[in-house]
């Protein structure tokens, strides 16, 4: 495992979803920067299970102690660690469990990696729970960033098959908009949509089956000139983090994909001066990010989410005792869909990695 | 800068396009490896320039020179560094460049990034021509994943609108069509359509334009178990390096942003036991990685190529000194379409990324 | 703060002494590790307080609670952390230190790194007290370390002006005298010497001052052909660490400062074939180092301990309110002599940088 | 091997001494740095061999070529390499050096490690040559630190068993004093003595053997409150990038060694203020770091160097085909002493890992 990420800003995560706590530890943070902890207990509310019908009714209440780091509402400039104790661990036999790998979820190549001694109960270091200390370190992050300006945020793109249709105005998108999505369970463009998408979810529940989704980041407020190339860029860097995040399997900056059958002369970003003599684009195909550093326009970007694996349908799948190829149903408590909590873990590893963006910036 | 990447197998890349040198060392490679030099020569020519007419005509020999960490045949298992001469460097004026910011290339960014000291002859560092080391140090890393059996190699699935349309059995997929894909310019699976895109290419070129395209890259021979999560995945490993090739603006993996629109039971990929009592999987919507982990089936990835932003074209800009709104038409020898030279590029920054995922396995 | 070391074994600290608990995270452990923790408890009582009239008479557990990475009585491979509850933490006034700067103590250089904004209550993270994380996690390296047969002790050479005259002859050294070592409070070579050592301590004690020491390392089993030069030699990566420990002030290998005075016949060490055909050397002039890389023999090195700087006789200072030169007293419960404490700290921290060195030869 | 140090500012080093080039890559250096070459030629000149009767007789111009990285004589921002072509590789018969393992060189622990693959010829990555780019890198590292006013120098304490008695007062040491110690082969601080080192160096070279030394480094102008621990303190930094440095085998800041033996009150470094209001100390015997943070006074450390190894002098050693204990003679041109040499090199790392631990200040 590598559990550590970061050069001037460095994150040590831990923890497993059975054990008694998980938790991060945060290396390298300026001394004198002011929490504000209701901030943060918003963004671990927004990861938290149990919250609506859309997610896994199993619940936690996930808040972060702070047990070195801060000090007189401040950080000290020592390492911060916070910790989430885990308090709904419900004891269950797992002996199925460990013949039968379930498809899509870490049972088979967890057993490969750790020679079966990973802690596989409720996936243990991989289970979705890991990412409440991610959410807690962007939390952090992003009230570092809130002094430069820079706002993250994002919308909901697609959940299964219902796409919104709608095109976001990067021109005329503020910090206000930005803010207001994070305060949606499914931020969309297109009015009315969300319930839509909620409608699908619920569907895909009453199937015992799950959906995923498609989400855009947008980042606001970054001056032109951060990134580290060649190794660094900022494409590097957020793709490293965001494909941390479990259930990730697509990231595109801008166009992305589409970008690859326009011509030149259209996914070029044409430059210009707008009224007030700011430099400006006139579009986003590159996502702001030119060479792996910023324009000074907003950045963005879209991720891939998968249905979460663990389902109550049937599948086929091996028993690695018996050797024999079986049918498998896997009972729980269960997200239908994982996009609303994956939200805020987006944003959180993108504050992250926004902030050694720019601390090692030399 | 950030010009050194990895682990345990470390590269340091360096160099400019109009300098007298670019190349790069590799530092932590075991010592004892037999280098087949002609393969290395191989991997050199897939990306050297003027090869065809769907390349720049400017002519490189891109020999690389050895000056370190190789001795009687092998590696010694110090600094492997290796030098690659620009013979090929012609002298321009740059004074209207250094006005005015071409649209979609590094004059911006990189002023703002570097505050006017970088070298912009020929986007000096940012050229596509750094990737050369890379191909250099990606053939040497192939040459040590042979004796794991792994195999790297791609195809083209589009470029400009021209799509391949036909599906890529994985569980036929064998190491020589791999090999063969990269004795390919353009490597597709559908007869003819090689042509068709080679005319896609020409047409934007006689138009004073340039296209893109997508590549899927597929790995054969990685047994189960690899990866290291949390931080690095296969994929964040894989995709921290894509995303360093200029002009990449997308990655994704198995079914990638189509996974978004399964249900769960359409994306998890069930195992099987095949006829010899291997672990199989019925399909590759994951990628062949769960949990940032290898299952030890193929894995698969795409990137999303952008089309080279240098073109005659007129386009909109700034000057920079007049902070005016003016028109730019750009000059030179440049690539209509870079799909086919960034091929070697791919397989070779994930044959560093495979290399240094093997060697901290701990 | 940088708070984490490594390469492939990484520990990342935290926590303050007044603070709720202080700990560790190991990231890259192998999986399957067989802990056994009454192991670690021994190493963790050699460094607590209060265990006898020569350290501090403040009193703590210093009980490691493992939160993660630890199941059914292995390592999982995933990130290994321990807590230590601070249970002892004695209010007090705080109010004179933050003007008076102690001589020889953090306050002074902590304010200017922090600008005033670090933890300063019983010196926060610069306590010795973090240094119990330190003394865990080598316990747990040491387990890893004891499957490739490399044992680690120290004996002390100096106690203020008492010197242990006697030589240590490397060529007899025995894996049980080191571990001999590791039962005493004072391992000495000389019969009666510990006696004199603790009759230095309670002089000083009684005088209200304190003293420091030197004392010798030895690494057995170790094979030849580890360490990982140009810039990571063996001595590079235990000193790096052994600097970490406070109140370290020198590091020698081998005959170290006394190599300067010899001639080169004299110190290099020569090779020779003992009885069983095994290579060994007639002296350790290079503490069993040289390139960096150990040659299979004993390897050996010296740290030399400053007294602890919290003493209650006058001291003159500044006061840095008022701008004024002042006299300071200061009072609590303080250790006379750090030497004791300091020994499991220093193997310790050699079993992490020797486990970091083997799992990174590739 | 491990060729690549730093977190912020990173070294990549390379290159035999039997090979076409040495070298290294300089990556985070900061853009716009004027560098005055002559300057770094200086320190080249220092360092480099056959200047006088003290070194070896062979010479080596040690033109360093930068090849990327530099552009209107100011740092791109990029990462800069410097070549240095090996123009004085004489041909020579090393069959016999591969089977006798010359005591105290690297021939046999290089075996071990790299399994014979090591270029031995002039102890290829192990020759003292390999820090001629060092200097290199170190030159640039100083004319960085310039700009904060930081100064580094050194003087030798001792040469075999010449020592200087004469103390040197920090608090009366200047900027001035520092450059002129660089101008020296000997800088002593008793007059005369230096021509008595050199004749224990010319006595040592007339009976076939060698010498070592002891050497104190100062630097100036470094502000309060710089140094990242809990792991990398100023003194871990230091002692990291010294001990790769050749023939080092031992490292002790301010009193060092002594200090093992001084009681607190004497050890402390009592603060005031001086007249014109700045904080000083009235000793030096934490070396002006505490907590492994500087003081804003002078800091100063002692290095202890060994004796080349290589003498013509008889020596026994073992015969690894043979399996048998021989008597060796070795041949060739050797530095009688190489303190003078490793001077310019001592300051080089310290220039190196000043400006990391400066830029990685958060």
């Amino acid at each position: 495992m590598s559990g550590i990420w970061g050069k001037q800003l460095q994150v040590a995560i831990f923890g497993e979803s059975h054990g008694p706590a998980i938790g991060i530890t945060i290396s390298g943070l300026p001394a004198g920067l002011a929490l504000d902890e209701d901030k943060i207990l918003v963004e671990m509310a927004r990861r938290r299970p149990g919250q609506n019908e859309l997610t896994t009714p199993r619940r936690e209440e996930d808040l972060p102690d702070i047990v070195s780091g801060y000090f007189n509402g401040h950080t000290t400039g020592a390492p911060l660690t916070a910790l989430i104790y885990n308090t709904n661990t419900r004891s269950k036999d797992y002996s199925q469990m460990r013949k039968l790998m379930r498809p899509g979820q870490t049972d088979y190549p967890a057993l490969k990696r750790y020679d079966g001694y990973n802690d596989y109960r409720g996936s243990g270091h991989f289970s979705g729970r890991i990412t409440a200390p991610l959410v807690f370190a962007g939390a952090v992050c992003q009230q570092w960033l809130d002094q430069y300006g820079v706002t993250i945020g994002s919308r909901v793109c697609s959940i299964g098959e219902v796409k919104d249709q709608a095109e976001l105005d990067f021109q005329k998108l503020s910090r206000e908009d930005l803010l207001a999505f994070r305060q949606e369970t499914l931020p969309v463009l297109t009015e009315g949509l969300a319930e839509e998408m909620a409608r699908c979810i619920r569907q895909a529940k009453g199937q015992h089956d799950a959906v995923g989704g498609i989400v855009e980041t947008y980042i606001l407020g970054l001056e032109a000139g951060y990134g580290n190339p060649f190794f660094d860029s900022i494409e590097s860097t957020l793709a490293h983090l965001i494909f941390s995040v479990p259930a990730t399997k697509g990231i595109e900056f801008g166009a992305g994909f589409e970008i690859a059958s326009m011509r030149a002369s259209e996914a070029n970003d044409n430059f210009y001066y707008d009224d007030q003599g700011q430099v400006q684009t006139a579009s986003l195909n590159n996502g702001g990010i030119v060479g792996g550093i910023s324009l000074g326009t907003p950045i963005n970007f879209r991720t891939a989410i998968k249905a979460p694996a663990s389902i109550a349908k049937a599948q086929s799948t091996i028993n690695i005792e018996s050797h024999e190829n079986v049918e498998l149903e896997v009972t729980g408590r269960h997200d239908p869909c994982i996009v609303p909590r994956v939200l805020p873990v987006i944003e959180a590893v993108t504050a992250i990695g926004l902030m050694d963006l720019i601390l090692t910036r030399s």
